[in-house]
């Protein structure tokens, strides 16, 4: 069974290493020899500490999808430009794919998916979510049973640990001075910071989980860039963790039970959206520290169940490479490829985040004198924002620090009652807004 | 595609329920009707509340083993009895099997398996660990690149829900009361308290995490009844937590290696264990409260993986049960069954707990005297004890309890040592010992 590799980077040397060094483990497992044939790079005189015969390296694509006698082709190159068309090239000779490519998967699965199917080819891509940890297979194998109400995850290592670093006093700054020196920054750190790594992921993990489309577009992103530690600092004080959150869930309003499939005919949609946010203290998510990843599942059937591990790094993305490839060979001997195609069999439109109801928590500046509260709380009567808790600190003379919860709110509703108290003469600003997310009953 | 259940407990009737209500997606996905079509019960009259139609219910074992329409046998009447020969003639029939039953996996494991195996059938069991929680799949195919150094798991319920109250400030007999109230406890209360659930549960990880035979006898034992408030609460002064844990652990002294596989022919050997143990605050498993299971696994590649859920419970293991029916359906079409056979290529044995090393707390009542804590010290020193804490309170006039914290030690040596202490003059009693479970560099 030979294998192609597309790309050396980090994790293509992940795979290298793992793959050679547990040949003997994974050949007598399978019944038959696992080799990687053929690796495609930049640069083939390019010194990479690694002890490949130069015979193996080449610059020329065809080199792999043009041999016949490798069936699996591993795709670690990144982005949609070039391995987009080789991952299509790949599937459409019948060769089996192995991706690691969040972006390709979360903004043309569709499409290259479609391609595996008309290949008869397996497109499997565990490593293009959270690294290691399985999730994927879980997902789409072993909660079949269950109707999905909500996928919840801390899905970016980087923004993780920064956040974590300000929860125990470091500013932003000197935290993401700290994530770049300890090599948790992805290639391009913005796309942390700013939500978009997660994005993708969480439209691959919606997808799944509620077998109908959702890609990188349709999720409503915001970075943590507006989350200062006097944010942190409140959230602890009401109980909560401020994490960036990927949330991916079925709207249960709308047909009265979580994750039934539209029961009674009634419109089903969904949520899909990256922002930071606060979930209580008690909650699984809150633990989880430093650049660590978790995805927290509510199904109907199974209850809760969370999958923690690394997120990122050559060797564990490479774990998770390895058990595709493994799966992707077994398939092939058993002549069962193919049947990894779409499961988007439903197609639940995406909610505008205006649409979306949570809970939120404002911080504004205000005059500290008697009536501000009343003249603010009367905004937020006028349009149905019900506030579950106040605190208010005097911060210099005459101004004044206060903080809201709110009850459940349709967000739109929110933001025109902020429009309307950013306005107010006693308001001097609105700090910052933070969603709030809470379990499935709250 | 036929179905026979065996068995229509709790367990049975989440099965029902599942395949039932998920028909329409099950079978839309399989590409084939899914249906079960005979139930073995001892009583066909009794009330369960279930819309069954009476002609699926039958007494005879035989109506579902000799019916050639059905392809795969769930099994959930559970224990070792009429159980185990049920499984082994479905399996020789050629029928793939299903099953909840931890007792027959972890005891009997290697001999069903192998009659699968004669049959060419699949018999999957990822419902007897942790009910829904999806780790036995996860073990064998998401980490087939890693080496795993060790499992270490709250696989019962019921204890960490009586920990978890014990350590909320009730006492032990009050918090098993409340367990039994909500119904948490397994059928016998015993096996759980005692530790014995969780030993076949982490026979069955072990034997698939390093690919050696583990049987439940193999696994030292001890339950949580030596555990006091006292005790978790100077856990909790010296920074631990107190839980019911499961290890399985490949020896790192001996190769230097964790988890390599005896590189240069030196002998590897297991620990298998469920005792008490403490665990650092900041471990994810610390955190885990309640009724609820998790297990963490740490693999050369992948690093620590963390799975969380619910670990009992009719609905969450009928989960598992209906992802391994959906597993064998597939392989059934797919004509690839009989591939899911035993993998202990291994035969590592399973270390004695006198050779095992671990740190440890211990507890005792001591003359409240100058030069008590060097008699006791010296005794510790001449048995290659090293001490890391100390912590000395008075209780009453002349009593003191003290505190222990040691580096890790051979239990042989340590039992020797205490042989002796709980001989002196000044030491009133030994109240408790109990094992520090540490990070993979503790």
């Amino acid at each position: 069974m030979k294998v192609g590799l597309l790309g050396l980077g980090t994790v293509g040397r992940g795979v290298w290493q793992l793959i050679s060094r547990e040949n003997e483990v994974l050949s007598n497992r399978l019944g038959c020899d696992l080799q990687i044939k053929k690796i495609l790079v930049n640069d083939k005189s390019k010194e990479r500490g690694l002890a490949i015969a130069p015979e193996l390296l080449t610059t020329e694509a065809k080199d792999i999808l043009e041999d016949e006698e490798i069936k699996i082709v591993v795709e670690v190159i990144g982005g949609t430009g070039v391995a987009r068309e080789l991952v299509k090239q790949a599937l459409s000779r019948g060769k089996s794919v192995v991706t690691a490519n969040k972006e390709l998967m979360a903004s043309f699965g569709q499409e290259v998916l479609e391609a595996a199917d008309l290949g008869g080819a397996d497109l499997l891509f565990e490593a293009s979510v959270a690294a290691g940890i399985p999730i994927i297979k879980p997902l789409r194998e072993s909660l079949v049973g269950n109707r999905i109400a909500r996928v919840m995850g801390i899905i970016n290592g980087t923004t993780n640990f920064i956040l974590s670093k300000m929860d125990a006093g470091q500013n932003y700054e000197d935290a993401l001075v700290k994530a770049q020196e300890l090599g948790y920054a992805e290639r391009d750190p913005a796309s942390d910071v700013e939500g978009k790594d997660a994005a993708a992921k969480i439209a691959i993990l919606a997808s799944i989980a509620f077998n109908s489309r959702v890609t990188a577009a349709d999720v409503y992103t915001e970075g943590i860039g507006s989350i200062s530690s006097v944010d942190i600092m409140y959230a602890r004080e009401l109980g909560y963790a401020v994490k960036l959150l990927a949330v991916a869930k079925v709207d249960a309003d709308e047909f009265g039970q979580p994750g039934a499939s539209g029961a009674g005919g009634a419109p089903v949609s969904l949520e899909a959206r990256v922002h930071p946010a606060m979930i209580p203290l008690d909650h699984p998510l809150a633990s989880v520290k430093d650049a660590y990843n978790a995805i927290f599942v509510e199904g109907d059937a199974v209850g809760n169940l969370m999958f923690f591990g690394q997120g990122a790094g050559s060797l564990p993305t490479a774990s998770a490479i390895v058990a595709d490839v493994f799966q992707a060979a077994t398939n092939i001997l058993g002549s069962v490829t193919g049947q990894s195609a779409c499961t988007c069999f439903n197609s639940w439109p995406v909610k505008s985040i205006e649409k979306i109801e949570t809970s939120f928590y404002l911080l504004l500046e205000a005059a500290d004198r008697p009536g501000v509260l009343a003249s603010i709380a009367k905004v937020f009567g006028d349009h149905d924002v019900s506030i579950s808790n106040v605190i208010q600190k005097q911060t210099e003379a005459g101004i004044a620090e206060v903080v809201f919860m709110t009850n459940k709110v349709m967000e739109g509703n929110l933001r025109s009652a902020l429009t309307i108290i950013e306005s107010l003469d006693v308001v001097d600003k609105v700090k910052n807004v933070m969603r709030v997310e809470v379990g499935q009953d709250g």
